[in-house]
């Protein structure tokens, strides 16, 4: 096995996460093993059904959603730094070949940790660990860190026609 | 069901058919059926063994890879042309609700088929299929007709620094 690769997928446009889970399923149908950890979402998204198909795959979410309009409260950043903790010892140990920090630059973007902390985390990793970042306002620093980094930059969205979120395509 | 909105996502960055499948990944577990046509390609993509694992998914590619550094030649045009044939059919019959046209960007670019062409087979289909079309190049008539674009800017590659592309990452 090779070193494995710092993937950020950042920028204001759909498919961050989206391209987090594509890369997911890529990688189990070439029979590797996935763990997703998604930061600040709570809801029940469809992705989480995927556990029910695909083999070697383990999801958990460190949050209450989007907090976006509001400001992060004890809770919130109670839960990030405990997924942090989780993600820390997941990407030591190295049983799973890719890592996906879903929404990871949202969490710094708040503050619920800071970015030298996921560096470190990052920096202790097992060898061949793939790891994908997702989230809008990468910091300077993680896309320093990072091997790709893919910039989703929205042209047009159906969410400025007044079309909501819809189960299944975003949810 | 409600009208199904056209999705582009192109641009030079990592991310383009892997949001597609991460969309398809996101279909499936909300109990959607998903057809995947690739263009261009004829590689045994990791992505094609999704179907084992993925109940409503169907896979067919029309191509023999990419000819991106020579001319298109008669057998890549005819492939192309009977895959466009084939999605329209798949299009306009509906039984699935969301439809992958994989690098048909790169198809229209190399005019192995037109734009026009694309646009009629886009407009017949039944109202309520979803269709996502991915690739480089994507034409401004296609960009005009999409409820939704995203850009994938590179802004990093490992590519650049040599790495070739790796069994479950890229392929």
């Amino acid at each position: 096995m090779g070193k494995g690769f710092i993937h950020v997928y950042t920028g204001n446009g759909k498919g961050k996460t989206t391209a987090a889970l594509g890369l997911t399923l890529r990688a189990i149908c070439a029979g590797k093993k996935v763990y997703i950890g998604q930061f600040i979402k709570g809801m029940k998204y469809s992705e989480l059904e995927s556990v029910k198909y695909l083999p070697n795959l383990a999801i958990e979410q460190f949050g209450r959603d989007c907090f976006i309009y509001r400001k992060p409260q004890e809770e919130d950043i109670e839960l990030a730094r405990s997924g942090l903790n989780k993600c820390r010892e997941i990407l030591k140990e190295g049983e799973y070949d890719l890592v996906v920090l879903d929404e990871l630059n949202i969490a710094t973007y708040y503050n619920l940790f800071t970015v030298d902390e996921v560096i470190k985390v990052l920096d202790e990793r097992a060898e061949h660990v793939e790891v994908i970042i997702t989230g809008r306002y990468a910091d300077e620093k993680i896309i320093e860190i990072a091997d790709l980094v893919t910039e989703m930059k929205e042209i047009k969205h159906y969410y400025n026609k007044g079309v909501e979120a819809r189960k299944g395509i975003e949810i």
